[in-house]
């Protein structure tokens, strides 16, 4: 069994509030990330998928196939676009590091599968100071 | 004479369009950089003085003054903002990375000065695959 | 169950070297880290916690507050500072990346708790070449 | 038990092809990665080992002991090299980066052990957008 | 006058040898460069040019017809190549990173004068601890 | 006329106060550089030098010869050094950066030009956040 992954990058906007909430309610609790006019990153992804080398190619998986599922399924949806609005798979939840990086292993999972590798983690980089990642569970 | 550079982050939200323009058009011009509902990135801001060292301190600027100059004139300006509509002295101008370097050049020309040391360039990265540099000029 | 990850930095000074033992002792073991005038790094930190998302922010912890307890804790005892000399949480031990790391685990253990997560990994950089990970036993 | 990670770096020539294949089935299956005339990468390795700190040194492990294993017995052999052709523990194999990982596992696996530790990973990165990691099962 | 600057990058194999001299005579001159089987490199290339920006985009140039042009007439010709052997603009010269830098400059100077910018540097590393820089004369 | 760059790096301690001034004054201007126990980096070098390519080896200067002068001349002597204690060429100055980076010029312009090429600027970062560039003048 071997790791192998793939980094992808994507620029959006987004902001942390809830729109049930006042802006100053919004503020105190999300700081600055709260901005109502939105703010944005460069967000860094590195999927992670595993499985056995295959002796004919020594690939766990054609790389460029992954690339092509995670650019179908991820980036196309989400670079250089707004996350709270213009993001079907992030419709009606908060556009945290964390949620966006659970709901980028869902879109994904059961592609990476049909390539013949599992799925093993999801990693997000929103700065250069935090990540999250996702194992699935 | 030595050249001192120092380093700052912020993350904005913007878009690259016309308003007169419809959204068919600022896509033919702009591409994906004028999504309606605006995109981000995490900017990174380089900013060179240069002067004689002091002979008492071996500086040729307090870095932590020059870093409170652009904390005060720009970063808190930008970082978790949108430049079209938050910004001050971006009102009215495309905000595409040559001319955001452009006006921080403008708004820490002075205040530079100020601290004995004078402003030699703007380097404002906008992704890691590009970026622009400012000379006064 | 989601990690997220803070990187946090420091530059302090430190030597591995046996007050018992002669510099020439020293030297053999600890090589040129057993300078007798010290030298330093610009250390880099990464702290990694775990835990649930929580439906209201999507956060597993405060970022910020994380971020608060890392600087009270660790950064505010280990920047600009001698390892060997100032820092009370390593003294009798040799300053080693290994035992700071786990001196930092010790630190903020309770204290992330406290924030309602659990940490994962303490992972400390001396240079660009090395670097370990604590993970609590 | 803590983990502790060696950076080294190599640059070889490879290429991705079956000799029993013509040019174009070989571009079928392997793209770029099978011009005839080879390319090459700058690879970057970071291996880690694992182990008890010990008392007096601090030290998982020598660093630089460690750093000597790996260059005697994968740096000297791969770097500035074709791996397809000049690397003895890569003959008839396919030159992927999941099968260079797992070849520099067990060349290293047992000096590793002989300095008193154990291998837990390699970690190989051929470009910056992909990398494996080999955990030895 | 403001400068812009797009990153690239290409994976290349080459060797510095004359095919005049024997081996022994190349590793004298080249080290470990001359290999006869080959080596490569993950190049990193930043081609900067400078111009006005306009008034009507904000840009000194359309970067992705930038892009277009670095990746037609350089990337398309060195990615996954061969320097020595299948790259037409270096026929006949010696593969080292200072004449690499200047055939760049040779073929991308008309076409970025066609774009409206003046080309400004060349800039090409070939390892994260070397790079030389080119600026036309 | 091209220019060529090699990096190399030290780690080694240093604080910045006068002897005599008391720690208050000090650390009224040096800040939390003036620690009286020392502090230290992860220092970062680049030296660049220009000169017309050879025709026989395609070089400006061959880059191992550069490599050491730069090691003789600089990083054995700051290496894992305290550079207010231990460093000749540092002797009575503030080891500022500024100062650092003239130093270094001043220890290797000699040697570089006896190599063949000029030395064009010295380039010294401190941190992540800051670094200076040296000129000659």
């Amino acid at each position: 069994m071997i790791h192998i992954t793939r980094r992808e990058r994507f620029s959006a906007a987004h902001k942390l509030a809830k729109d049930e909430w006042s802006d100053e309610q919004n503020m105190e609790v999300f700081g600055k990330c709260s901005n109502p006019n939105w703010h944005g990153h460069n967000y860094i992804l590195w999927v992670t998928v595993k499985g056995e080398p295959q002796p004919s190619t020594g690939f766990v998986v054609d790389l460029s196939a992954l690339g092509d599922v995670i650019k179908e399924k991820v980036i196309a949806k989400l670079d250089h676009k707004n996350i709270n609005l213009d993001v079907d798979f992030m419709k009606g939840q908060m556009s945290s590091t964390e949620n966006i990086a659970i709901a980028i292993w869902n879109q994904i999972e059961k592609p990476v599968a049909e390539l013949g590798a599992q799925l093993h983690s999801v990693k997000l980089q929103e700065t250069e100071n935090n990540y999250v990642e996702y194992f699935g569970n």
